[in-house]
């Protein structure tokens, strides 16, 4: 039987006594201002609604996978047409195949596809293809940059150990000489470099890539026999219909996928060039769900619905229309507010605020005025997301600045 | 537009140009005799269909997951509700509350749970989380175990390199003394041991643990301070309604599990005891997908349904007919049959058949005669078998003994 609805201060109590700390990892309310709920009752396009039944327009959109907004109807009935027949079956289903293609034919670098359940999983077979084909160990990471949670790239040292980052080197973004001389520390053992599409690193200004850093990271790994691997697990489809770095000119070896791909169902993927082909065909990277049909299909609908629907423009939109009204919002309230990143993919950080007492008290109020907003992670625009929906988030804007006047009177 | 029904052979020729090798992983047809479809079309109960409509009774269940049988209507309805409320969130679900509340109910050595997508998600939250309790490193593995497809434990070292697996020492599966003489070694670096519910390698004959190999494993934990983590991933709640080690009475202080907890949808889990609570609330282990709620309204639903249906006791009575008709029928055709393992994960290898000759011929007679069996992996019954499917089973079990018989021939 249901349980009758549960609030989130119950829930909160129950989950204490069964889940280490009450929860884990990126989802936990504890790296939130108090007040966040940590439990979700349900979600319809932009909007989500807590355990309390609060509801709020949503800049976060799961952390990024919900790309077209929640029960978008053409993904739901893809994903209702192939469950209908299978969806972890013996081995793929036809829909495997023409995800494949699709994503061949819509990326530019990509001469084939691997597919995945985590981030996680695509960037460490990234990491394993090009290592394969190289035959070689050091892998350039930036410091700072974020390509998932597993030992080798954990940003938690609790549980792992000194080898785990063996044979890594780090750089720093946007820095054409900290990059040639990791690469010349790496000598002839370079396998690949990887680089997130932007510079999205937790509580910093958020950076784009420059044309000469791409170009130089391009040029270093061709010279060297070395895989540019490009880390488009967070940006994927929310700026470009292909890859991130389509804009610059600049394109990867191998790149990894997630998040958006198939508008909240679980799955990653790997695209590769030709050259990765049989270092591909070679590693054993495998899961037991992996192949599942209904993420599939669900990608298929998303990433039509998002060519349809123009999504990445619709974004773009409505992005600039938040950054210029919140800019605006601030100079009225003599707030200094940094804004960064690509609009569709908005952070702010409050000048002096290296306690986030001004982030915190700001989406606190923001959060009591129903807009669901981070105050050091990056947020996520969707396809769903409307002008009245920006105009409640600068509602609520306000009332954050008003909350951090009242912080400095 | 939804193509046509494509042909095994035409999405082969598809995948070759957009898929490395065409496929990849275990689920890679190459790896069965030839015949074998790659692709499957759709699935009912322990039944499947390949893309050439070819119909058969299903004996990998898909490696695992399918423990009730495809689109059992209970587990189905449960994920229908919960997505029409909402699936990948800002946050968990209250559901997620419940399945860890029946997780903790259920299985006797848990005091609470975490979610992934993977089993070498659940594999490595479990080495992460005993390292990070113990401050210690070494890991003890027995020798041809499989624990996920991660550098650390994948089975196919291209692409890993020297350092993936430092700090882990091997043991054999049901040898004390070798058990003893790895944890001498690992000295006071020991941080925990690592096991199968039950030896169950490639390509070998499956081995139950004795009871002396788990009691001894359970004291040398215990005496050096180390976590005994269960690797659950393929055998959990096939076995027993909890852990698979309560027959033997030895508990662990961490499984992991995964495969059949939701009858298909991509779920992992790790459960721990309280002395592991702490450390297992610092170690930062996440995904974009690990708390998406339809997958965990399925592993409530197929947790109640195993009960109610006492699925455990169906797998075996269908298992154990199934061995003793496959017993019958070698001796009838006198071919030397093994069959080992529990009898609902059940694996049979013939005698002198180093390079699979006649496990492949009875196989792709068998596949024929309609039934999709494995040559050398462990096979996977489910509670959707009737004694029927068994009949069918063992008559396609009769064209492929006559098959080996043709190739002595």
């Amino acid at each position: 039987m249901p349980r009758a609805p549960a609030s989130d201060a119950t829930l909160r109590e129950r989950a204490l006594r069964v889940v280490p700390g009450g929860m884990w990892g990126h989802l936990h309310a504890q790296r939130l201002p108090q007040g966040y709920p940590q439990f979700f009752a349900r979600a319809e396009a932009g909007h989500i609604w807590d355990a309390d039944g609060r509801e709020y327009v949503d800049l976060m959109c799961s952390w990024g996978p919900i790309v077209l907004g929640h029960h978008d109807p053409v993904v739901d009935a893809a994903a209702a047409r192939q469950a209908a027949l299978g969806d972890c079956l013996n081995g793929p289903a036809p829909v495997m195949v023409e995800l494949a293609e699709r994503l061949v034919d819509r990326i530019p670098h990509a001469d084939w596809a691997m597919f995945q359940k985590n981030g996680t999983d695509a960037t460490t077979a990234c990491v394993t293809i090009a290592r394969a084909a190289t035959g070689r160990r050091v892998i350039l990471v930036a410091q700072g940059s974020y390509h998932g949670a597993a030992p080798w790239c954990t940003p938690v040292p609790a549980g792992t150990t000194d080898t785990d980052r063996a044979h890594q080197l780090r750089f720093r973004y946007n820095d054409v000489a900290s990059l040639e001389a990791a690469a010349d520390a790496a000598g002839d053992d370079l396998a690949a470099v990887i680089v997130t599409a932007f510079r999205h690193d937790n509580v910093v200004d958020q950076e784009m890539p420059t044309p000469e850093f791409a170009l130089a990271m391009r040029r270093l790994c061709d010279r060297r026999g070395a895989a540019l691997i490009l880390d488009d697990v967070r940006a994927g489809f929310r700026l470009h219909r292909g890859g991130s770095w389509e804009g610059l000119g600049v394109r990867p070896d191998l790149s990894a996928w997630s998040k958006a791909i198939a508008n909240g169902h679980a799955l990653a993927a790997v695209t590769g060039s030709d050259a990765l082909r049989e270092a591909a065909s070679r590693v054993f990277v495998t899961g037991s769900f992996w192949c599942a049909a209904v993420p599939m299909a669900a990608a298929l609908a998303t990433l039509q619905r998002l060519d349809e629907l123009d999504a990445v423009a619709h974004m773009e939109r409505l992005g600039r229309r938040l950054r210029e009204g919140l800019a605006a919002l601030a100079a009225q309230h003599r707030v200094g507010l940094r804004q960064s990143g690509p609009v569709q993919m908005p952070l702010f950080l409050f000048d002096g605020d290296a306690e986030f007492r001004q982030g915190s008290a700001f989406c606190r109020a923001a959060l009591e005025a129903g807009a669901y907003l981070h105050p050091r992670h990056n947020m996520f625009l969707c396809a769903a997301h409307t002008d009245s929906d920006m105009d409640r988030v600068l509602d609520a804007a306000d009332a954050g600045f008003r909350a951090v006047r009242r912080l400095a009177a």
